[in-house]
């Protein structure tokens, strides 16, 4: 399959998965005042920030990895199913997290957390093997320059380490995890954005293999 | 990202989005009679109807604003995701309001006018801000002609004063805010329309500024 | 909005629509054997069946109209927005029509019955005033030859005509709305094979209004 | 409809389809620990993933076949939702073999077992006939050498082979049927990186018929 292809299929599968999201904020009329189901319900609503955040840099990060590439091999496919896996995961592991992170049961909040950060380890891990693919077998567009190198390395190694921290932070008091990968998802937004923006390519016909991480490629 | 990935990331999210409204609908055999449920859940139905063109809306503004610009930058795509944050929860904030609109407890009822206001409000406030950042950053493709450049004034400042009052007419009779959004909405589909025909291009292949707007854009 | 991404937005609400059309299939462990659970399920798998082949058509159809056209105007794009309601309303019909066709209360499969076919009519006639507006409008992108002509009257004619009557014999015996929509169905889709290969375009860059509903359109 | 739209629309409905498969996973809290529901839950995780990749795998075998062909004929159309009808069946399918498949009753987990293994041989056949279809009614693009066309049928007639086989398997010993489709599938994606990568077109706009297989068409 192209590399178009793969691409919008996983935009729609990132596309879905995102807004699949919004499925664990439910309210239900009993004897709870719906404003006090709302605020117990915090670490849904925040959960739920922070897990549309972290879909929303796996989707940049996506189209920056394709940016640089100009063929797709099976092996690459086989580990962007495997991504893709991993996100599709993180409704369901975001909903587990809102559910479990006050619980009274320490164990449980826990492996709350466990399977919350595992969800985003496996995305870390498999955007990583990606990445060494991608170099290693020829798929780019052309060498990169060592700038784009630097930050490719920067960016796919602290993916790697960040998210086993904010995992272990989890483990000692469960809402570390979400101010953990909140900090690491608001670097990676803001990280974009310090780009001299007059070395982008001013018109919509603009690529290359350098504009693959800026934030002006048309 | 590019911009055309920028919006048809954001199509996937709303197309997904506004499909998931149906999911408040539904009828479970049992005592009551298939009509009587109907017949009751007849708010479920007009917020479905209404929820279905506020989304109708932000998919057409969110192209209107995307037509006028050549690049995204990060600061656009993280505002751009703030957006969609809140139209993922158009759902959630629809399937609650259609509950509690009847609510004996008038504190229900209210937080749920609340609720379904506050996602509509940050939506409006979202899209005032990415075209503030559009305007100011020079992401313009072109300098806006005043005629175009008044239209979005009105259209942005329209959302941030009409939702707001939406609201604060369904905090005091709850199927206020109903109607007040179908007002707004009835006027963004139909102020569309008033556009001179023979100044649009005539083939698939027009585009331009001044046309991101109007509505024969090819 | 362009032609273009109307299009694509009705695509993807479409995939959406006619995916969860599978939510209203479930088995639950319980003290009835999954086997008996499937079989008195039928009509959830009958309903599936036929429903998965309306939408089909509508977005072959939806196909049809636009490769006609050259341009949306705001009138159009309103009505696409209605007709887009219905069909994404056509799961929960469904899922209805499944639950109560074999209801012990004729009131309830009655009303049932009713409601599938008033999103089936709700199409139709949103599509058939879509055509309207084409036509009248201005916003063909030649004139359709009298051929061309006379099979959109005919598809979009039977449609208006069509549901109500499966409608009126389901409220007969509710089982007959399925039937009276699968002949339907079926006739749509095999209508469209009873064209001259020979006159199609061979290659994928072929298009032009006159093979609008022709099956081989590049 | 042409080809393209018949792919963006298939592209959709898979991306959901895949998607949907997670809704399967799910945790409530109760008197079960989170943990033991996570470890008694493995053949949902286990079902989740081998769906994942079976869906991926008809993704890809999708995109085969379309780039041999230039057009689509409504037949083919019939066949492509007949097709997308049993895939979209898999969530449904996969949740009831993971329910089932450690029953206490036989009879079923055998049910289960067939279930699922229908919908995989509806879609091994569906796609088997859309080969057909386009082989014999001269919908390619040109003639076939003798290398891609072999490969064509020993893929399609695997299929039409191998998932029988798992489910004759499963109904042995149900955990068979996921072992089988494991092999399977593995196969399909290892198969794929096979090939020589100095035939490849290096541009991204590179295609024709001889690729369609072919890991690095553009």
């Amino acid at each position: 399959v192209g590399k178009g292809r793969t691409e919008s299929f996983s935009d729609g599968v990132l596309a879905v998965a995102i807004t699949l999201l919004s499925f664990d904020l439910h309210a239900s009329p009993g004897r709870v005042h719906l404003w006090s189901q709302v605020v117990h319900q915090w670490p849904s609503f925040a959960a739920y920030a922070v897990s549309f955040y972290v879909i929303g840099v796996i989707w940049v990060t996506h189209h920056g990895l394709f940016a640089l590439i100009t063929r797709v091999d099976r092996v690459l496919l086989f580990e962007n199913l495997l991504l893709l896996m991993f996100v599709v995961a993180i409704p369901f592991t975001t909903a587990t997290l809102a559910e479990y992170i006050q619980s009274a049961s320490a164990a449980d909040a826990r492996t709350a957390v466990l399977l919350y950060g595992l969800s985003d380890i496996g995305m870390a891990f498999s955007f990583t093997a990606m990445f060494a693919r991608v170099v290693r077998h020829g798929l780019l567009a052309m060498p990169v320059d060592p700038v784009t190198a630097r930050r490719a390395v920067r960016r796919f190694g602290l993916g790697t380490v960040g998210y086993p921290a904010a995992m272990a932070a989890g483990l000692i008091w469960p809402p570390l995890i979400l101010a953990g990968i909140t900090v690491l998802t608001a670097y990676y937004m803001l990280e974009e954005t310090h780009i001299d923006p007059a070395a982008g390519p001013p018109g919509a016909g603009g690529s290359g293999s350098a504009g693959a991480f800026r934030a002006d490629d048309g």
